[in-house]
């Protein structure tokens, strides 16, 4: 899975300006690339400006399912950065398409079980689809079977499916009623995880991601999900077939191997970069192994490109 | 890992007597063997006083954590049944002596880190140890790490490892603090589950396990535990060595073939029965797999037998 030749270390204005001219396009992920939670990195508004400057198209493709791309939109917007909405996409919003361009769910009927947060109930009603469980308040109270108003009178028979990502008010209620629906089995309620990131990198500090909830679910109803998000290709077909791209052309930006450099790589795109501003580091992005493919270039960070082109 | 013979179901008088009269010792598994949760399973009591007027020792070898040995005792005792704590073995227990034992840990100077019930921290505290986390209220607030008392002022270096179990209080505050203890290495902190169980047999329906937290915490960190309960053998060895008994003239009863009938399997005792009134079927219990290995007997519940017997 590895590339082919030596990740290339960004590290000259030279350098940068032959990365510039190689792509015409530019995927990047957020969070660890353009902002840690609500710390945005140095230099991100002004990268994203030269980069429209100098006529290239940018896409946001983010496994983070917590905002719905709206949501998305008003973040970019309180940074000064104006995105369109078309330019967004997340793995709660990549979950809510494959419920009914793959699953085929019915809006009027069929329900959707979330354990997640306000991003993926959002983007499930946006389609037309109703949303149980998620942020749903009752769902704070302590588990008890034989009270929760999710389980005295039965499972709701409409839910077809079980949407799992990263959820910061997960307990055991949530988790209690999640598995209830998973023991129902594939036939009669799919299971969909948004995506695989085990953690979730703050400033400073790094946190449970949505890949660690959904395993908690996944062992307890032993079942393994479909993944939405990065490395899934779904996004990207989404994506080239929206705005007729590329591929050799197309950049995937990201902090993750195991996500975002396998999308751009198992995709086919151009190139790769991956920023250190994350969860990876140097000697990772170096190492040689079948677990991940290795960028085609990497940095620092963002802001250490821009400071070579500024 | 299979037994070389098929399971023999217990389903007449004789062949009950030729199972008891093979074994002088039995270790119970609890939960889905003589309870479900609240729910004494028919017969239990029974079963255990024909088993006391045989002159058969007993023990009882739970994977359950969330409640200290005392507390197991007056479980039983409300039940009407009289237990010696020494006849009581819980992956608590089991998880506190490996700290001791193995790790080495000092009580006057090394602490540990719970995710999980007050199981865990009382049979931390009868050793001696200070237990950090667990069952604190502080851990009920929303988590933040700026406001966190347990990151605030940072870690405390004093923490050499964790113990992860059944946590029915789980939440982002306490799997987010975990994460940064288990983050400090291998080398310094340490990190152990209670057991490998990913569901919790109740009555009527069945809830998230030990396991299922535990993968939680080990996919964020990417770490695996070293696994205390059922079937890793130090209980069974500390069983042996406490009573002096024949290994051979023993039968491991449980509820789960991957870690009662594994435990009984691989400690080499005289013989396993499952029972079918927790999470097993009786095809699961027929089928050869590498999985797991078969019981020796099976029967639909405890009672059963006794109905044999009575």
């Amino acid at each position: 899975m590895t590339t082919s030749t030596d990740p290339i270390k960004i590290a000259t204005k030279k350098e940068a300006e032959e990365f510039f001219n190689k792509f015409d396009t530019f995927l990047f992920d957020c969070d660890g690339v353009l902002w840690l939670g609500d710390y945005l990195l140095p230099y991100t508004k002004e990268f994203l400006d030269k980069l429209n400057k100098m006529g290239k198209k940018v896409y946001f493709v983010t496994n983070n399912s917590t905002r719905a791309r709206a949501s998305y939109q008003k973040k970019f917007k309180a940074y000064g950065i104006d995105v369109k909405i078309d330019q967004i996409y997340t793995s709660a919003f990549a979950s809510a398409i494959y419920v009914r361009d793959f699953l085929k769910l019915q809006p009027s009927k069929d329900k959707i079980w979330v354990l997640g947060e306000s991003g993926i109930m959002d983007e499930l009603e946006t389609l037309g689809y109703e949303a149980l469980g998620g942020t749903d308040p009752r769902l704070n109270e302590p588990f008890d079977a034989k009270t929760s108003p999710f389980l005295k009178d039965g499972l709701d028979p409409n839910v077809r499916a079980v949407i799992a990502g990263l959820d910061r008010e997960v307990n055991y209620h949530r988790l209690a009623v999640t598995l209830q629906y998973l023991r129902e089995g594939e036939d009669k309620v799919s299971f969909i995880g948004t995506n695989i990131d085990c953690t979730f990198p703050q400033k400073d500090y790094i946190v449970p991601g949505a890949g660690s909830i959904i395993a908690c679910a996944a062992c307890s109803s032993r079942r393994e999900p479909i993944y939405c998000g990065k490395p899934n290709m779904n996004m990207l077909d989404s994506i080239i077939s929206h705005a007729k791209l590329e591929k050799s052309k197309m950049c995937m930006v990201g902090d993750r191997l195991n996500t975002d450099i396998k999308f751009g790589y198992e995709g086919n795109l151009g190139g790769t970069l991956l920023v250190l501003s994350g969860i990876e580091t140097e000697e990772r992005a170096l190492h040689v192994t079948e677990e991940y493919p290795r960028p085609s270039y990497y940095v620092g960070k963002l802001g250490d490109i821009y400071e070579l082109i500024k």
